[in-house]
């Protein structure tokens, strides 16, 4: 195999024409649509007319002429398409960490009145911190614990205690990738509701939360959805849990007749009692642009088609560094079933500098500080460094050229160069 | 007086070249800025820039070079120059909604460890619904009642048994302003904490936090601060507070060193660890440039100026409206120091097809309904129509074409017409 052949397959790869729909840098070749996802090119232009024209001419109409109220719906019920969700059931709302909070709690409602007796929420040590920040708080206000397991192996143990399982489909760091079906069977046959976050997964791999039949999920707006930094989250309840509870985070969007203007809330039927306050237009809006090029990939395949290309691009890395960088060590699982959109490698030291190196020759991944302290997520793990691919945009020249580079920066040295070893503060 | 005397004044208020930093549609008379603010010139070419150069060409390295991630606490810093906080005391985040989640909990977690015996928080029933549902939430998880007093003398004689007072500094439906100083001094006479919402007073009246000793506050970002529609919010915390206890709502962006991605939280120092999830850098920017304009009014008197404005135009339109409109009722305070920059107005009939047929003669007010429901917010109240005046790029002009308008309205009979009596899903 040569770089030609790796140039024919792109040519020959029936998902090409999408990458037409990014504002990609040139010269760039970037591999971390897993952290942010890139620019869609329709984005500047919707976003500019929302603000100059929704915004500045149509002013405080627009909350009708618009539509802007409807917007978390509307971004919702395209978001759902991608998910394995029914229409009228996600919503687009706050950031992720606020959308855990708000569905682990009516989990733990549902929990409190179906199975007083469990007192226990179940999540991976190597979960998403956030995500463990926001169980914890939950978990001490609410009277649960907190147990951490430090494999999937150990959750079926503490299945008959549990009143929630909390999990990330795909692992940040790893890219591990849950069966989110199997695993979703196995907590409802002890009685645990099953919680998912989907912040690497949604738009990366096919998701069916119907299918699954799981109890809530959440995920990112940033990553494979392409909504910009700082996109807003979304958030899926099942039907049959939907008007159960009350969440806590209770807003005036998410009130049956907000403009009631009544001192009583009544939450509103369905998830948009799941709003809390004020939608973020601008960028709501941009995350529609973002979630639009995903559903522009049904006319060439679909998820299934991204998944496809995606389990091969992560291959064709692996093998590329199995064969060229034998001082690397693959982080990510090699069964496609468990491997998400992502190839995780770690090295004996330099990693960060690593990257760093990478970065100045154009090619953007990303590093994970390994256990840097005890008690870190990362306990015992190596220092990672990061690519992800994303197939909309992600071709396979591009990891052939990465791993070029990888093969470069380690031949001539040129990670030991103390300029890239100065930490910045998002690293 | 006639319109020239009107025009005369505008010629020579010392505010009028700030008019020129917004964009303002022509042939509009807006006076929905304590709604939704206008947009500032500024501010399209500056989200153009975050959009297509820090996201599309930065892309994840804008966190470091673009310093988005020290955004929340940046222009956390400008607002604080608007309410009389210090530099590193406020952040911008989420909704306001969700900010009084934030501080409430915490004021209630003070409370509950200085005065365990104090059991009731005292909000007003006519206070934004949201700061209220919000408050319910969390009286009912913490086991604390909420009680909602009718007029602000009924405050006083529940002090002894409060843990928590709070407030919105200016009442959006009679634009009602409480004297924060004294409130907040008799509160902590009977050893009530006071939390503040400045949703329709930032940037529109001259707020100090600090001069009053306030235990925490919240703001909205779209109202007087342009920062656009449903942009973030902002909260303040007394620095004797802010270390004392965390907030519920503990994400990673809260957390002392996000980066070491730990498993379990440690709040950052100061008013960062009332940060959660990601912060929306489009929206955040946008603010930025609404917040701006404000900043840009410190070469020209600043808020003193923009207060002393803000009254002369409430106070004309009100003297205009007692002597030409003779059917409507002046719901606002008379006395300049009880007006919030509004003037609200009640009439026997009509209330919302009137401003619809102003709103069709390009007069943007709103309305805000009365009492449709025993247990409303405004039970008892009257039907408004409310007209916010932004001293930045409301002219004296402005206000007497728009009672010209009205007249015309009432004495043609339009609002009569059956187009204007639809309702629309924001009214």
């Amino acid at each position: 195999m040569n770089r030609d052949d790796v140039v024919a397959r792109d040519a020959a790869d029936p998902l090409t024409p999408l990458r037409e729909l990014f504002a990609l840098p040139e010269g760039t070749i970037y591999l971390d649509g897993n952290s942010l996802g890139a620019l869609p090119r329709a984005t500047a232009g919707r976003v500019a007319e929302v603000v100059t024209e929704e915004w500045g001419r149509g002013l405080i109409e627009s909350w009708n002429t618009a539509d802007w109220i409807g917007l978390p719906q509307r971004v919702g019920d395209k978001v759902a398409r991608l998910v394995g969700a029914g229409p009228g059931e996600v919503v687009v709302a706050d950031s992720t960490s606020l959308n855990v909070y708000k569905v682990l709690a009516s989990a733990l409602s549902i929990a409190a009145s179906d199975a007083p007796e469990r007192r226990i929420v179940v999540s991976e040590r190597s979960n998403f911190p956030t995500d463990l920040y926001i169980a914890s708080s939950l978990c001490r206000d609410r009277g649960y614990e907190l147990v951490l397991v430090d494999s999937p192996e150990e959750i079926e143990g503490l299945l008959d205690r549990a009143a929630v399982l909390m999990l990330t489909e795909v692992n940040y760091r790893t890219g591990y990738l849950h069966d989110m079906a199997a695993v979703t069977a196995r907590a409802h046959e002890h009685g645990v509701l099953a919680v998912w976050d989907l912040c690497h997964s949604a738009g990366a791999v096919p998701v069916d939360l119907g299918g699954a039949d799981a109890d809530f999920a959440v995920g990112c707006g940033y990553k494979f959805l392409n909504g910009g930094p700082g996109s807003p989250a979304f958030l899926w309840v099942n039907p049959r849990h939907v008007d159960r509870f009350e969440q806590p985070l209770s807003g005036w969007m998410g009130h049956a007749a907000p403009f009631e203007m009544s001192p009583g809330y009544r939450p509103a039927e369905g998830v948009s009692r799941y709003l809390s306050g004020t939608p973020g237009i601008i960028g709501i809006s941009a995350l529609e642009c973002g979630v639009d090029t995903l559903l522009a990939a049904e006319a060439y395949g679909g998820l299934e088609a991204i998944r496809e290309k995606s389990l091969a691009l992560t291959r064709l890395f692996a093998d590329l560094v199995a064969s060229r960088l034998p001082g690397f060590t693959i982080e990510s699982p090699l069964d496609d079933a468990q491997r998400g959109s992502q190839l995780s490698l770690s090295v004996d030291e330099g990693a960060y500098a690593i990257v760093q190196a990478l970065i100045e020759r154009g090619v953007i991944g990303d590093f994970r500080a390994g256990s840097i302290a005890s008690g870190s997520a990362s306990a015992g793990s190596p220092d990672i460094l990061r690519f992800g691919v994303t197939p909309l945009y992600t071709r396979y020249v591009d990891v052939w050229d990465a791993v070029d580079h990888l093969v470069s920066v380690m031949d001539n040295d040129e990670w030991r160069d103390e300029r890239f070893w100065t930490r910045g503060a998002v690293t």
